[in-house]
């Protein structure tokens, strides 16, 4: 037996998330599905993030044990082959059996996206989020700045998160913008349940001048639940990739 | 009676392109028939440029007549109220009576954009043309630029193009590369059928080094029809804007 590494590009417009549920379809489940068919065993993948209906992704992490003789590294072009065509595998290999996606040091990268104009860009809509009022880009990359560092993000996720800590590390988060494309790029070593679509909501408070960049600062030194920003639409999310510390041998 | 111009943005994905076609739903269908509800008379548009099934655009031109008092440049937000998200009127305004969107002097500029990676990128493959063999950026680029001037487009059209001249002439033709992302940008007078995407096929035949960026001189210099690159998918087409060149007001 061996354990296959998936990178998972994908448009989640049409699907319910990532995580099988009994009636939707999802990316887990169309996995599951092709990768059976391929390899005509039952396969069930592991994912690293379980992103929300409508999320999209570069790299989402999937792993899966197989006895197949096909080697790690060509399973990504014989899986695309039968896959839809708005998930598309970027990179397969083999990995040590011990290789969890989800219990190992890692760094997610994740990008939120606005687009600011006077009306909607249909041709770009299924990946943005459309925002028509004034925007303070500086401002909004000074706010991003704040949450930088290890902080209590209590206030940045859905209640419904169920955790032992609302403690999380945030590597590098800052926002640039390219013409009518203003985006949000934040690395971290994980992220609660909607936390990146809070910190988006709550930059573009600030961005929009209701607030000042360092109410950000306030929110996270309370520690406790205060009101922040909207949590704002899946669609303009997208999980552009996950690095994992321990490996080095890419 | 007043004459309105509009600006059009749509995601050419769902719809059989811009000219109303028998069975299929087009642009201009979608439209007349909203602009008909939204102003209670039977409104006929005129395209400027009659986009091709697939063909995405930021900025075509329509004109319709109408009665209404609803002043020309709040058009367009009446109009988005009713459209479906993949159509968004970027702007309205009246124009005089005697301004036809194919019958005056125009710069027109498209994008034909590609995604250079190994695997495709789900995520916007709605808006690009995959590539994945090596491609030399520089030499693509300096392809493009010989299309720039006058010269007889004749190798550049699909064989049914019934036109009494084949010159048209190209005021900027060029490549530029951001991350995977390679797209060449083109300005013209007017374009033939199929020609934009006629071009990028070509261009991509130097960009993969089956030919030297100097075959494109050649081509446009035998003025007869010669053998060029593919005639590449329309999903990587967007018609960015036209500009006419007597209107000076905006």
């Amino acid at each position: 037996m061996k354990r296959i590494k998936l990178e998972v590009a994908y448009d989640g417009t049409n699907y319910c998330g990532w995580q099988i549920q009994p009636e939707d379809i999802t990316i887990e489940a169309v996995l599951n599905q092709h990768l059976s068919g391929l390899l005509g065993e039952d396969i069930h993948v592991i994912g690293a993030s379980r992103t929300d209906s409508g999320v999209h992704a570069l790299g989402n992490v999937a792993v899966f044990d197989t006895e197949s003789r096909i080697p790690g590294e060509r399973m990504a072009k014989a899986l695309n082959a039968r896959l839809p065509k708005d998930i598309v595998i970027q990179s397969s290999k083999e990995v040590p059996l011990d290789f969890h996606p989800r219990h190992q040091d890692t760094r997610k990268t994740y990008d939120y996206t606005f687009y600011h104009a006077h009306y909607d860009n249909p041709v770009t809509s299924r990946h943005h989020h459309f925002v028509y009022v004034p925007l303070d880009v500086e401002k909004m990359n000074q706010a991003a700045g704040y949450f930088e560092g290890k902080h209590c993000f209590i206030s940045m996720c859905s209640s419904k998160a169920q955790v032992t800590s609302y403690v999380r590390e945030i590597y590098d988060c800052h926002v640039t913008q390219n013409g009518p494309y203003i985006t949000m790029r934040v690395t971290g070593s994980g992220f609660l349940y909607n936390m990146v679509r809070f910190m988006a909501g709550t930059i573009l408070e600030v961005g929009r001048g209701k607030k000042e960049p360092e109410w950000i600062k306030e929110i996270l030194s309370s520690e406790e639940r205060v009101p922040v920003g909207p949590k704002l639409p899946a669609k303009g999310l997208t999980l552009i990739g996950i690095e994992y510390m321990e490996e080095t041998e890419d």
